[in-house]
């Protein structure tokens, strides 16, 4: 029986700022080891028994998804588009009728697409266990064995102490995030689990659940789902009657008033990396606790993250104890580590200043490929573009700017206004305020361009767009 | 009588690294307050009885001297240019020999180029004083009152404690750096105060003292500076009558031996910005002791230094406490303070991994402006190069690499083989491979060219040099 890996990758915090921010959030970083947390959340979730998997995203992420999953050879079995992100709760509901309207007994494994599970092999063992109890009608969920009495997660509390098989034990109710006190007798009394949010169950059984416990977000999931636009292989959710759902989580919406719960204890690696500390601890730290990444240099540091994630970053701590320091292209963050939870602060910081480094990823990425800015100036902007192999930007103009493109890697095929060009390695063109164009890479190897622009106003939103095989509409992103 | 001011400023320390490197050292960087140390202290030294300064500095940073003077408006008497360095004994003897081939009688006000002297007026007073003892024959130097016993200064025993008045007291003996024991008895006894390096003396003075008791000295600095060939407004100081010169301070090679020193005690402040607790010190923290430049952010720090040194660069510190944070667009340190000293450490890690960080300046200054690296690839390189008005790049031409130039401020003349033409904002020129080319900038405000370089070598030692307005040599630096 295969089993529909259901991967939601919607929303975005701020507590792994300046690495993860609003455009490109952390699941889509290599936060942790050499792939993304995306990339081995769906690689987990492949092979064996897995079908394709289902990814549920953003608007703005849904190039990011495909761009990650072609890199690791994972091809999504469907990737649902969220008009907004309304919580867990509608989301998971969209996936189980995407999936009833082929197979209403199918299994589906709901993951979040930003953990850490290092041993994939225990995790596999734990779905098995989960399969026995789904195959009773149950809906599982998995329950972490608690590294500490940690505050900041649910706890699930199980009817018995796991008998050590990993077998699935019935639920006895939630627990909200305790405080400390609450936290530390929990973890004490050995019946308690962190609640993780994944999840296994019948597609039938999740969606009688909905049915009984949370009938108000039924109508409005079914009508998105029913009205839902197929567009250039992405699934659009139908705006309208998405907008009428709640902003809800699954487990306020079913899982804590369900009685057909069973838990799976896991006792192998997890961490939500819910922020720069968790980052630390789930990245080997040597003996003295330092964690380096990047060009990164520690003299005489301890219990320390140094992170530099741009070429040509050198950075170097002296004498830290305790201390995250983050180094981009254009942001740099030093914190305490015991403030690894307030780097939300440093974002609203930014964001009150009007600092585009509060929301807006350096490189920015597109259906074609990505961009950055190298340098702006008062009448100029200079950016590296890097299209994708057969990719194309749309046919477009701009009212007040001019772009030389200088060529430095691959061919580019230049559409200006009437006539179409080859322009490869060491060739440049020039394209003049108010011509139409379009810069395609034809061939089989990235395409790289420096593009140089002058005039009055380098907003992205000076573009007036004709054709996009992207679908974008005028006033769209590049 | 004029005073001649005698600028000091050839070295470079590792201590305050990434800001002053190898290749622009601190004098020449706006540590604290809108101007570069050497700008403060030519400043210092200029208007009331000050004759136009003497500068004594390196080749490399000839350009450098020229280009700040200029933008404050101080005309230089004169710049010598010393071959190597030889520390403080032979510049300052070049100094006095090359003054008193105009004025034997002439007094010498020799000033290091990379402190601080917050009170300019006190300063003043305090040279006043210096003149009643240089009058009677004296050499004079001037000593700093303690701040603490402090063990990185030597210091100066004075045959009594000053009487409040500021007048010269006569020296009993230097001390050299002393350990904390002798340093805590030396400030609680009033009559030491620290070696500042500064010294004020008629020519006639301290060439005798010189003579005397520095001997072997005289022949190859006078060699030195007889020899000296005049190089565009340059003193180019004799190569090989100077290589013989010992490498020496005048401390050893002199004052610690003459028999007719006196001490100016200063009471104003000071600073030879030996670390970044100093430039933390100096630069006014507020009362929980932040002090931010640039775009940095303090979010609950304290007793903390955050510094962005790059447009668009935003730091932000969370919860610090003594700590140094530093980002410029290569590099960034993050050092506890109490680590100043060790801040050369990091320098000679990254040497030893060959990371020109380590060395060099991310905007590399030249004598017709400056130019920087904005990105870098297997075969092609990005540089933003502003020149000067009226200022011209040399007539050259590369093996190994076409270069794309796009005008994005100002107008260029181009010269390229046997033809010159004007380019100016937003129109572009191609200098294929092996062709001859010049840059110059012949207008009134600042040229600011975009060059995209491709090809399989991009160094800078790539350039056949036909003719150059400022006498560099083939291979030399663009």
């Amino acid at each position: 029986m295969a089993i529909h890996p259901v991967i939601l990758c919607g929303g975005s915090g701020t507590r792994l700022w300046p690495l993860s921010r609003q455009s490109y959030p952390k699941q889509f970083v290599p936060l942790v080891g050499e792939e993304t947390l995306f990339q081995a959340s769906a690689r987990r979730l492949s092979g064996r028994d897995f079908a394709a998997p289902l990814i549920l995203t953003g608007s703005d992420f849904r190039f990011i998804v495909v761009e990650q999953l072609q890199s690791i050879g994972i091809d999504p079995g469907a990737i649902l588009i969220e008009p907004e992100g309304r919580n867990t709760a509608p989301a998971i509901l969209a996936a189980a009728m995407y999936l009833a309207k082929s197979d209403p007994d199918a299994v589906m494994l709901v993951a979040p697409s930003d953990h850490v599970l290092p041993d994939t092999e225990a995790f596999h063992d734990a779905v098995q266990q989960g399969l026995a109890a789904v195959e009773q009608g149950r809906l599982v969920t998995f329950g972490i064995h608690p590294a500490g009495p940690n505050t900041g997660y649910g706890y699930l509390e199980l009817a018995a102490e796991p008998d050590g098989t990993g077998a699935a034990v019935a639920l006895k109710s939630f627990v909200e995030k305790p405080c400390i006190d609450t936290a530390k007798t929990m973890v004490d009394a050995g019946n308690f689990l962190w609640n993780a949010g994944i999840f296994l169950f019948r597609v039938g059984d999740v969606l009688d659940a909905f049915n009984q416990l949370a009938a108000d977000l039924v109508a409005p999931v079914q009508g998105a789902v029913d009205g839902a636009k197929p567009d250039l292989g992405f699934l659009r959710l139908s705006p309208e009657p998405w907008q009428n759902c709640p902003d809800i989580s699954v487990d306020y919406a079913v899982m804590e008033k369900a009685t057909n719960l069973s838990v799976v204890p896991y006792s192998g690696g997890w961490s939500d990396l819910g922020g720069w500390d968790a980052v630390w601890s789930e990245s080997q730290p040597t003996d003295r606790g330092v964690v380096l990444s990047g060009s990164a240099t520690s003299i005489d540091c301890a219990n320390s993250l140094l992170r530099s994630d741009s070429e040509n970053l050198e950075l170097v701590g002296i004498g830290l104890e305790n201390i995250i320091a983050v180094a981009m292209n254009d942001a740099v963050l030093v914190a305490d580590k015991s403030r690894a939870q307030d780097v939300k602060l440093a974002v609203s910081a930014l964001k009150s200043k009007n600092a585009p480094q509060a929301t807006d990823f350096p490189k920015d990425h597109r259906p074609w490929g990505w961009f950055e800015s190298l340098v702006s100036g008062s009448r100029f902007q200079v950016k590296r573009i890097h299209v994708h192999p057969g990719a194309s930007l749309s046919l477009q103009s701009h009212f007040h700017r001019s772009e030389h493109w200088v060529v430095v890697q691959g061919t580019a095929r230049v559409t200006l206004n009437d006539a179409s060009k080859l322009v490869t390695e060491n060739e440049s063109v020039y394209i003049p305020v108010g011509s139409v164009h379009r810069l395609e890479n034809p061939g089989k190897v990235p395409l790289v361009v420096i593009e140089v622009q002058t005039g009055t106003f380098m907003g992205e939103d000076d573009i007036t767009r004709y054709d996009d095989k992207y679908a974008r509409g005028e006033g769209a992103k590049g």
